[in-house]
């Protein structure tokens, strides 16, 4: 047996592929310097050696290593290592990677190769990719499937990305007449047993799911027994419409590999397995990342410079709509900056220390609000613990930011408004860093989405206010 | 059997105790008003028939439940809730919680309670939740597990809570020399094994490990075989030393249930399992969030608001720091700004402008690292493209941003300032945004960690420099 350290593999993988690439792109420079036949001959004598080795080894590498140097090659070097992959590879491949690079590999490849590749897949992987694939192609894969399995596909599709009837999967049932007996035989007529199997599943005549047998339960049991006897009572179970973010919640909470979708009249439907739940929990959390700063939609590490700017966009356009609002509060004192300049040059650091307190309180919230633990009566004892820490945190570090003042500036009023300012800008930072998030989650939305850019509004146009105000009510 | 939808019935949990506890609370009241012996009537009949609803019902909650909700509720219902708890339940509760919480119990329970639910766990659970328990407690506890057990304890104990070796888990082993039927029938002897079982590991006589058979196998092929001859080829097997998130990342690629732990001499030693790596991956993306937001450790919602405060300073302080430099920044420009306070008023969206976008090239590269996907020769890649689309970028919105200060002020110079200064400030933007997660990553620190204080500090300086310095250049 070979037993492989993974990580260690997939970068050995990667390096053994870059190194291959390189000798391609070496060979194609020296290829191009000669002319005529002497070209033809370097050509076909060391670079379709040297292809050959690069078409060995990308087929001899697992489907999702091969999904993982797909995402990590720029285009051309993709391109070349995605032409050496079987229809298989290409296949699971396929589906292993991210939407973006889907998107890539479609633009890339011909409807011919696309199109065998697809029909490689199972219906429910084929529905998993569904949304990236041209409807034309769709339809000639679909009307190639065989019936059952179009059946499970057009199953797959009618839900939304987000519901777990689109991440349903194949599985095993017996009726419940059966005994354990009976069961394993019917298992080993089955050749295999669908990926991530650990329980088959028992129903009545009306296909009403009655429960779930662990396999090790089929191991351990007497095999006499009729199946009903050893079922599992406590299963969890789903609906297809349920979304996919409970589904996640409950597999972490009760350690799940596999749970079964029913109708609502209690008929079994499906099953997911906790290969797809990983899958959504890891994206969710880079996606989460990358909203957070703004990013409209995903974003192809090495996608054309125009695509990933125009990507950027709408948030920029929201962030200079807001710095600029947040400047005309500014432009009101500029009188009061003409006469004391050194306002100009503090007033950052209270609209800073208020952006980065309120940023601190808000994940927290969105924290809370994510795992479902913040509740309505939760809300106001969160604000009031916030309230008293701004107050604690403004009377340690106003005096700080004020005796800093003082010091530059030698101006005693000075020093007594940047510490107030600070204070009131906590304070404003820790109700806003509450607030924002709850408002955004009371109307539907995802907390950390936008939360960031409409807190620092908040933070910078009421920091700028609070100081140059005080500066003008006190200093002059 | 009961088919219950697992989010609805962890709201309904929760819901259930939250009126419970609010009757609680309610007879409190009421029993505090009154004085002498009917106070005491009062306690005794109303008062103890509820808590022993709530007892009833605290007892019936499944244990993942109960950490939910203890996570879920303040400190006062906490106790009480915690107190109802078997201590089985407790126990399993225990391991479930986040550190924080757990760290709460500790202080909140008494010791002989302590060590009774410790008692009841796991070896490995007890290692796991090891580093949050007062030593006096461990060794007595140590010291009432069976020799097996605490062989088990110690050893998961030698590795760091990163390591692969800390997670370790109990299994089922089998010797190469057996049959399938012989395997079946120790496997029945065992009555039950041990969670998340999807396969029994196969070793020789020196306990060095020749591969695993999937249960499935166990019962689709024929018993007489032997074992070698159906043994899975294709392991991944991990090192104790192992780092948890590469263990993550092969879950996730491979699509396993459990995986085989090695030592260095090829002898089996352990086995982690699908549910620990779960949640690793949800820890870690809720603690990514935190971190990024400048909090130093993990955070009780409903914390003492001093231990939070506190909790906050560290990056409180940096970013105080950095938000003094960038001022001191401005501060060599007070003479510029007192002749004209139009700067004052534009310089913040220079500064806000380039913060976003250097934030969104961040992500970008953060994400590329945290999956490996970053290698020497995409960096430069990335640099490239990220430096064409600052370039874009600037010239869209610097000439937006150009015409609205022209537009504000009717100055043709400051507007050509304004949008030189923005388009300059993205493509330092763009170069910090590279350069600062690929400089903390190199240094071996976590690139998310931090990088956002330090980008802002960059965007901050640069931005009010550019702006500044280029209209005291300019203008006058």
């Amino acid at each position: 047996m070979a037993t492989i350290r993974s990580e260690a593999r997939l970068q050995e993988t990667l390096d053994r592929i870059a190194r291959l690439l390189e000798k391609h792109r070496v060979l194609d420079t020296l290829a191009a310097r000669q002319e005529g036949p002497k070209r033809d001959l370097l050509e076909h004598l060391q670079h379709r050696q040297n292809l050959a080795e690069l078409h060995k080894f990308v087929r001899a590498t697992h489907a999702a290593d091969l999904a993982f140097v797909l995402e990590a090659l720029p285009p051309g070097d993709r391109r070349t290592v995605w032409d050496q992959a079987s229809v298989e590879q290409a296949g699971l491949a396929f589906v292993e990677v991210s939407n973006v690079v889907r998107e890539w590999l479609v633009e890339s490849t011909s409807h011919e190769r696309l199109i065998a590749l697809l029909t490689t897949l199972d219906p429910e992987d084929l529905g998993y990719v569904a949304d990236s694939i041209p409807s034309d192609i769709l339809r000639e894969v679909s009307r190639a499937l065989a019936s059952a399995d179009r059946q499970a596909y057009e199953e797959s599709i009618q839900y939304g990305e987000d519901r777990v009837g689109h991440m349903s999967r194949e599985m095993v049932i017996v009726g419940e007449t059966t005994t354990i007996q009976q069961t394993i035989e019917e298992l080993r007529a089955l050749a295999e047993l669908p990926p991530q199997t650990d329980r088959v599943f028992v129903i009545d005549a009306r296909h009403v799911l009655r429960g779930s047998i662990p396999l090790q339960t089929l191991l351990l049991k007497d095999p006499s027994l009729p199946v009903v006897g050893v079922c599992a009572s406590d299963t969890v179970t789903f609906a297809p419409g349920d979304a996919i973010a409970d589904a996640v919640k409950a597999f972490e909470r009760y350690d799940l590999v596999s749970a079964p979708v029913v109708d609502d009249r209690g008929k079994l439907v499906g099953r997911i397995t906790v290969d797809s739940v990983m899958d959504v929990v890891r994206a969710d959390a880079e996606w989460r990342a990358l909203k957070q700063a703004g990013l409209s939609r995903d974003e192809d590490l090495f996608a054309r410079p125009w695509d990933s700017a125009r990507n950027r966009w709408p948030w920029l356009a929201i962030n200079l709509v807001t710095a600029f609002i947040a400047s005309r509060v500014i432009g009101r004192f500029e009188a009061t900056i003409t006469s004391l300049s050194a306002l100009a040059t503090l007033m950052p650091i209270v609209a800073s220390i208020g952006g980065n307190t309120g940023n601190q309180t808000m994940a927290i919230v969105i924290r809370a609000l994510a795992v479902d633990q913040l509740r309505p009566s939760g809300a106001a004892r969160v604000l009031n613990k916030e309230l008293v820490i701004s107050l604690l945190n403004g009377s340690v570090w106003g005096v700080v930011v004020g005796i800093a003042a003082l010091g530059l500036y030698s101006n005693l009023a000075l020093g007594a408004v940047m510490m107030s300012a600070v204070v009131l800008n906590l304070v404003v930072a820790a109700v806003a860093g509450v607030a924002i998030p709850l408002a955004l989650h009371a109307t539907g939305r995802d907390p950390a989405y936008g939360s960031s850019v409409l807190l620092t509004f908040v933070t910078d146009a009421m920091g700028f206010f609070l100081f140059l105000g005080l500066a003008s009510a006190i200093l002059f």
